[in-house]
């Protein structure tokens, strides 16, 4: 009875907010915002579509998540738009495909990113989510990492790119750095203590914040006690992936079980949702610091990291709150990233302003996420320019498009040209380009024709190639 | 030189008993046999097709094993018999498939044996590859790891299986155990070193000596020494299932090296065929024991260990010897574990009897490790009843067969049928099922009319399944 008292007056203010419509330039939130939706977005990072048992992880278990699912929504047609960090953080903030930004991979050092034709930092000028937020009225929060840089002469924080309070920035806060190796065991707990601070002092609301975990990405070194319950046959003096991994996934939620519990005493549980997902798929075991640790699954898609293939790009969405229908499996709904940024508009009763709205590919999904069905307007694409380790299995093509059920892979000379039907055949193993022709050309150019639109950059010799060094050849 | 005269004094003295035929009842090897080739048969364990370097792996090098393809023949479509041990081990040593021995998994214990309908150990009255050999006068020695079990009232020794001497059987020998954690990182060692001393005894020849590793099988424990190069990245406190699979594999390829060299010291390289395989895929991370090793590569192809996918069937075959033509890759011949009792027996110069003869499934490849073009006869079957780990990617259906360059895999129910045109899709990506619909009926036929001679028997309920328990279903 709550909820649903709770849920009429949030209509009633988002209505009013989405009549008057248009940002607001008073320097105190629109008192209309006060009614409207919290959003707490539970970024992970290289998680797997897999790795929650909730989406049929057998090896261990995640209750917490799967507490959120089972009071809440689970979708399984949820991708990022990017296949590592820096690009699908990038669309989650603007709305925009990173490839427009010139985010092609992950920034590192400026003079890897000019190598590869990208900035060092998400150009401050592209209006984002949480700008509009505040504009909206909300109390803007982002803890941990962010990966998408900022300007040398920024002031500390992200107030640039519309967050007023700026926690635990890529992990770092004083002297301290979630990422070493010390360090690494609290680095959850750590980064929820912030957030439930944040949110304690902001609790009036509206807010949103967002708590993006450094786990369970590489570099990974959980403590012993964290690791007993995983360790089984392996000898002293040796680790398994296994027990890393297990052990890093399970703390991180715990933690948010323990958000959870507190977002309950704070009496906040029936005006807020939470938002939780992982930025990319599984990490490699190939790559250096991930060598002790990358057991993360991709339950039965193909590809990893950096991968189009769907393990690559498509990851965990749960969405739990008081609009969102709980217990429920959206097997129906294609959502990406690019639709975060409307989706939370929306949800927060905020009419995006036409020149910004130009400029987003994606599109709201907030009735999915309300339950309702909610076909698609536009495909959704795909680029990665670069190396993709391991198995010849896992390296895809360069472009990817998904358009309805179809999901077309191909590098841009047609030197490799996949056609899946993605609905029946997830794991993208039946290829169906030489079955259907006219599809397969359609969607061909549809991407190419996307692809031209984005800026050129490098290409490494090894992209989109799957070919094996072998004996004699 | 002194290679032709040595090839030319082998093949006279082939000739010799090739025309007298026949098993010699005496107990002194018939003096035309002194002259015959030794054989060394070096068998990995769970080694996989990609994990030696001269087979493509890039990821750490095995110079050794690199010299002896080098020096010899690499066969890239060499395949066990079975997708794991005992199966594997039983068809190398009787040439029957191991199904219609009742050996369709691992030997374990009696109980674990009886479930699944199994003996205890290979009937001693299937005649052998090594009671063959020790009719035609060879001394036979067996070191390592046998896992094809023997009756209990036995003798110690497994001279009921025609090995006049054996060492180390099932990696054992007075109270010491090559299995265990202590003694792991000179398991390699030891075996070789007691091949050394058995080879040396038994250098007037001609003998058979198997040296069958228990590397890199799990459990592993390198010790901290033989990790050193490959811990890499990996902190203090940690180790990678790269850093022990590598140690392991080369350690094993270091002491194959120390026995090439005495092979050289004793003179008895011009006049022995070396031969080196794994009986079968590289082991899955999702079994307990591998949890921290289980790092190996079957290269491009599709699926690990007890997966009737290339993965767990093929492996490597590189054969040197004064008969074997240096520095050939031979992409072409179609070789599997039925074959090594008669190929071996031909290159002895021993005619198997006629009701032996009728009982092999394999044909003498002989020719082909000449270097000759050398077409198969019959097809190559394979069966696996019992659960596959991991990705629904590797689990295979129940049957395989492969006709020249097809392949068809399927459970008999037709609930899954893949063709494969393996010479041309190696990793088993293009199911041509639909395409070729004759041939895939004419190879279900076959590979079900085969099925349909062995004995019956548990299959588990998993077995050939695929299925991924996806949220919501």
């Amino acid at each position: 009875m709550r909820t649903l008292l709770l849920h009429c007056a949030w209509v009633l203010g988002v209505a009013g907010i989405a009549l008057r419509g248009g940002p607001s330039v008073a320097d105190e939130p629109p008192p209309t915002a006060r009614s409207a939706l919290n959003v707490v977005f539970l970024l992970a990072d290289d998680l797997g579509w897999g790795d929650l048992s909730c989406y049929g992880n057998r090896r261990f278990r995640t209750p917490h998540l799967d507490r959120l699912a089972a009071e809440g929504t689970l979708f399984t047609h949820y991708y990022q738009a990017g296949s590592v960090c820096s690009p699908s953080r990038a669309a989650l903030m603007t709305g925009k495909y990173p490839a427009e930004l010139r985010i092609h991979g992950h920034l590192a050092t400026p003079q890897q990113n000019a190598q590869r034709d990208m900035p060092n930092h998400l150009d401050p000028a592209v209006p984002t989510l949480a700008r509009l937020l505040r504009q909206a009225g909300y109390k803007t929060i982002h803890i941990g990492k962010w990966h998408l840089g900022r300007p040398n002469d920024a002031p500390q924080g992200l107030s640039l790119y519309g967050f007023d309070v700026a926690r635990w920035i890529d992990c770092q806060e004083g002297d301290r750095n979630l990422w070493g190796i010390q360090e690494r065991p609290q680095a959850s707990r750590e980064l929820i203590d912030a957030a439930i601070a944040e949110i304690e002092a902001h609790r009036s609301g509206p807010f949103y914040c967002q708590v993006w975990f450094n786990d369970p990405h590489a570099p990974l070194a959980p403590s012993p006690e964290q690791m007993a319950t995983f360790r089984r046959q392996t000898p002293e003096g040796f680790t398994s992936p296994f027990m890393v991994y297990a052990a890093t996934v399970v703390e991180m939620d715990r933690q948010i079980g323990r958000l959870m519990q507190k977002l309950k005493e704070l009496g906040l549980e029936d005006r807020t949702i939470i938002v939780f997902s992982s930025d990319n798929g599984p990490e490699d075991i190939d790559i250096g610091n991930a060598a002790w640790s990358a057991y993360g699954s991709a339950g039965p898609l193909r590809g990893r990291k950096r991968s189009l293939y769907e393990g690559g790009i498509r990851v965990p969405l749960i969405v739990r709150g008081p609009t969102v229908p709980a217990g429920r499996v959206d097997d129906r709904s294609v959502i990406c990233g690019v639709d975060f940024l409307p989706t939370v508009c929306e949800l927060a009763g905020w009419e995006i302003p036409a020149e910004v709205r130009e400029g987003i590919r994606g599109q709201s999904m907030a009735a999915a996420w309300r339950g309702e069905e909610t076909p698609r307007f536009q495909p959704l694409f795909w680029e990665w320019r670069f190396r993709i380790f391991n198995h010849p299995w896992n390296r895809s093509p360069l472009l990817a498009v998904r358009d309805g059920d179809w999901k077309l892979l191909l590098n841009p000379d047609q030197s490799r040209v996949e056609l899946y039907d993605i609905r029946q055949d997830p794991g993208e193993q039946n290829n169906l380009a030489d079955r259907h022709p006219e599809i397969t050309a359609r969607l061909a150019e549809k991407a190419i024709t996307w692809q031209k639109t984005l800026p050129p950059g490098l290409v490494e010799e090894s992209a989109g190639k799957n070919d094996y060094p072998w004996p004699g050849r």
